[in-house]
């Protein structure tokens, strides 16, 4: 248990841009909840929108509020009800809060609740010294799993979903977009067993550390005829699977077309117009599957990323590009506008 | 064998629209091949647009040809190497031909080979007293099934294949369009098992069709709340399934409308242009399952099909709603463009 | 709310063959738990084991217990914290209790719950005027649905489960063993489009019953070529799909001897000893698929019983023998033991 | 072309044990046909059974006969219907033959085909200079895989089968059998992200094998409590995937005692007697999933090897024992009976 009852956290104050760090009283935990020390936390392009207080935010958002919904910490104590998680232990959470009663969950599509409700969003989160998280939603972790990767499990179980929502073993992968989950997609596709990994992003930095990650080709659209090269590099077949993670018309567009007949494609970006689709041939004939991904499956996902990074299968190291402490949270902020930061980290009780 | 070497057929003598009736050779068969005597024969949308020489026609098809893709008959002679099919067996045929050594062929996706053949589009096919099939696309059929129905498995393998393209037992659909297909499919879901259907059609001929096929709910979007009617049907959930088969544009944003988070999308229905998706709310956040559906799957669908019939679970009288002589192919054309015709069946061997 | 704070009930009151009817307090009911009037209830084969103190009951049981785990009723009253569910509602029940956070659970497996309690088992049942019931659990029905039947949920979700763990559609299917779930799985593989239905069973009475459920073939295997038979109508392939309902060892093998190359056997019916198996013809090389069924799939199994049964889709008259207020609890015992009934039903609250 | 009319071969040339290498005839090829200078041929067990004339090759063998079905080589003529392998082309071969119009082949199982065909087996194989393929049969091979693999596809593809026969995933997997396809399959389960692998064997010098190939943890069952470390590697749960390589009736049991509740057995080996299973406690109240595997998926399994091989996924180098020139056969034997050698390899043409 902490000794004090306050603590530090980054505060959105009110309905407009920016946030600030203060002091607020460590959260109270019920029956079911379990209060943990945050060790790393990850910042999202949802915290972006969050601190510009863009027009999503101003929709959704209810100030004052703790953001933060990547991270891991330990345990420091449990409601009297908790039975599978205890004091010290080592976690993460699924900051994706379901129902537990609707259609959806009724269903095994917890992660598509009707009523979900996202710690971190809708209510206080992580970027703080403490957080409550209710035990349903905990995730424990190998101690030999690294802080840093085990605090970016909620990103990198979205790439983990997109790049398995279906066959992917021996499969040709195009990954459209090199923002942090795309650059996880390159080790997750790698460490289930992917054939040829295309990664396509217009940004240089981005392309630099795609070429970390040990994508096989890495293109640019720019300036390269991406089709013509995949087809080149696959019989004249197409791409097996593509990962969308640019949320981009065009990029869309260009999926579809470098998609082999029979092809799946698995969409997590999100575009916020509607896009001009050529369903007839790039859908319909081609027998094409298209899987709209939102979050991660509950758990599957969470036990197949665990079990990645238990055995040291991915690297993800050159997707982590700062590590900052918590009161340097408008220095993250810059860095993520400038483009050349990929997944920026936080240590709200120290950097180590 | 026939006695004679002539035979009469529906024949598209030039590039331009219309067609003839004329007499011509019975075609040759190979070694591997099987001659048939064609009993019924069905007029699909596309022997229209053959008929019509559009500008899919004038890309596509090769005159002098012989069109008609969906039939049954009796088999009347069999190349030497022919091992499972023998002279006298009531059959009917996959037309689309595919070509065994291809990607998708090796990977069970034959329906939509890259070096498919279509029998009646791309070489002579069943408008005709006689047909040649390879032995590899004969399907023997039950002597207990209807020949009308027998002689439209290819269609009705479309609404086989599109309904049961994913989890379907207890599932409610919304089935998009109402032509033959359509129709089709509202017996076919009724018989695996779905639980509400939902046919929505703007043509008052046709939602008279679908009422007798025995649709739980037949809407009119034109003058109906359809979304409205399908959440209170479903308890504000939506439809699981939905089943495109107009290739309409607001009909296709319609379906994804209604369609539930997490639920399946299968689309038949080809749209001439590019259609404007709202893919982040539609699609993505709403963890949807998209998919293209082209042909049938050789040959589950046709496994399925003859089942569901030789046990007498499917009721396609509504949908057959006019029976001609293979003479007056031009009143079946015209039939077709009133929107008052659904299925239209030629005998090219006399009327029964 | 009940005027009376005690009801009758049938009572396992000591370690002992059989049971008594006795007025025991109405069950209590906690913040998040629903409490039912019980309008009709099912007599499962584990109640008899009950009833006998067989072995298993010896190790399972303790005295005193309500019994009974199959009904449906009214809701009457509902804790402070439930939300789906109100007075009135006409309701059944999931009596598998699963824990949500053991490693099944948390992969879509809660019906195989590492920490399963089952009501009517593990606590007081649905063999009284009143159950009590978690909201979690609880199962809204249409009330159109026949009381009689919602009363059979848990062993229809039996026969639902068994003959959809797997493809189904156009599928030839041998339910072996003919005791109520076998029979109801008769009506639930017509429901869902299976192909050629056959039923094997050694009691004349049940063959009756299955005659009456409309399987399309009703073999006796003591008097009976079933192989040869099932081959004959199958064009010498073998049954697509086994439903093991029987235990026996010797119906077990039969099975897998007329499964087909590529097959499924799903399997219910509970050896009480090992069986040998010819692992190497029946399973290896036949490319078998082999699924262990227990329970039922919540609540993807509740969904699809459900749909069926509000679209009329199941007649499950003929294995309804006989239906007895709650006092005559000893006559139904007697009935089972003859194999002369198959579902009895008690009226808890008085037969209508 | 061979310059020559002759070539060496392997010869079982009659009913006995042994076998010869002696001059025969290159044989002839059709019109659908490939001709291929054998580089590479890998010794199965099968083998070994032909050489001895067990039972099962007395059976089933028809001298004289040409064994060897693991093979690589370079295409020298073509038939004049094949077009898509022409002269030069590095390939191997599905030696299993299917007809294409049976029942399984028309489902898409064709690995399990009603009239299959086994090269090296039911006509002359690849122990030989030169080995006849039919087109539809030839898998081409990237140059860049090594030879060395290249050669032993056919138990590479029972291993991938096994492995990915179902969910593999960050799921946990016990092998059980450590003879080459055991081997082969603890790389397989590491290249596409399977969790924790446990080889279990009880021959040393195969468990030093199999921790060279690194699995996690090497048991034997003799001196090991094999269940006990497993439930303690799995936080209690047990495996999720068990891949039965052995054959063995003691080995099978264990290996469904430490299979998960929900978990899935996938079964190669092959016991020769039937064998004894508690299917009540280890299949259906577990909710197993029970897998018979046979061969190879066409052309699944070989287009997920081929991919793994070219990125360099899969070090197979350990399981690789011994390279002889063809001539050596007899040694090879010999070094089989041992239990001291893995995967042994010829070389028809000349060692390398």
């Amino acid at each position: 248990m902490p000794t004090s009852d306050t603590m530090l956290a980054i505060v959105k104050p009110e309905a407009k841009a920016g946030s600030t760090v203060r002091e607020v009283p460590i959260p109270k935990f019920g029956d079911g909840d379990v209060l943990v020390k945050v060790k790393v936390a990850g910042i999202c392009g949802t915290d972006l929108h969050i601190y510009d207080w863009d027009p999503w935010a101003q929709g959704r958002i209810k100030p004052p509020l703790v953001p933060g919904h990547e991270f891991c910490g330990n345990v420091v104590a449990v409601g009297k009800d908790v039975r599978t998680v205890k004091e010290g232990d080592f976690v993460s959470a699924e900051m994706h809060v379901a129902c537990g009663k609707c259609y959806q969950c009724r269903r095994g599509q917890a992660h598509i609740c009707q009523n979900i409700k996202i710690i971190g969003i809708d209510s206080d989160g992580a970027f703080a010294e403490y957080v409550v998280i209710p035990e349903t939603n905990i995730w424990k972790i190998d101690p030999e799993i690294p802080a840093d990767y085990a605090a970016i499990l909620d990103p990198l179980g979205n790439a983990v979903y997109t790049v398995c929502s279906g066959e992917i073993i021996g499969q040709t992968i195009a990954i459209i977009g090199c923002g942090p989950i795309g650059l996880f997609a390159i080790a997750v596709a790698r460490a289930v067993g992917a054939s040829t990994i295309f990664a396509i992003e217009i940004n240089e930095h981005r392309r630099g550390l795609a070429r970390a990650m040990k994508a096989d080709h890495v293109l640019d659209p720019k300036s390269q005829d991406v089709k013509k090269i995949i087809l080149e590099a696959t019989d004249g077949v197409g791409a097996d699977v593509i990962a969308e993670m640019s949320g981009n018309a065009n990029a869309i567009r260009m999926g579809f077309d470098v998609l082999r007949m029979g092809g799946r494609a698995s969409s997590l970006g999100t575009p916020t117009e509607p896009v001009k689709l050529n369903l007839a041939d790039d859908i319909i004939f081609k027998g094409a599957t298209v899987l709209g991904i939102h979050g991660r499956r509950m758990y599957e996902t969470w036990y197949q990323m665990t079990a990645l990074l238990k055995h040291n299968r991915l690297d993800l190291g050159p997707a982590i590009t700062d590590r900052l402490s918590m009161k340097d949270f408008d220095k993250g902020m810059e860095l993520l506008k400038t483009g050349q930061a990929s997944k920026v980290l936080l240590y709200p009780n120290g950097i180590r």
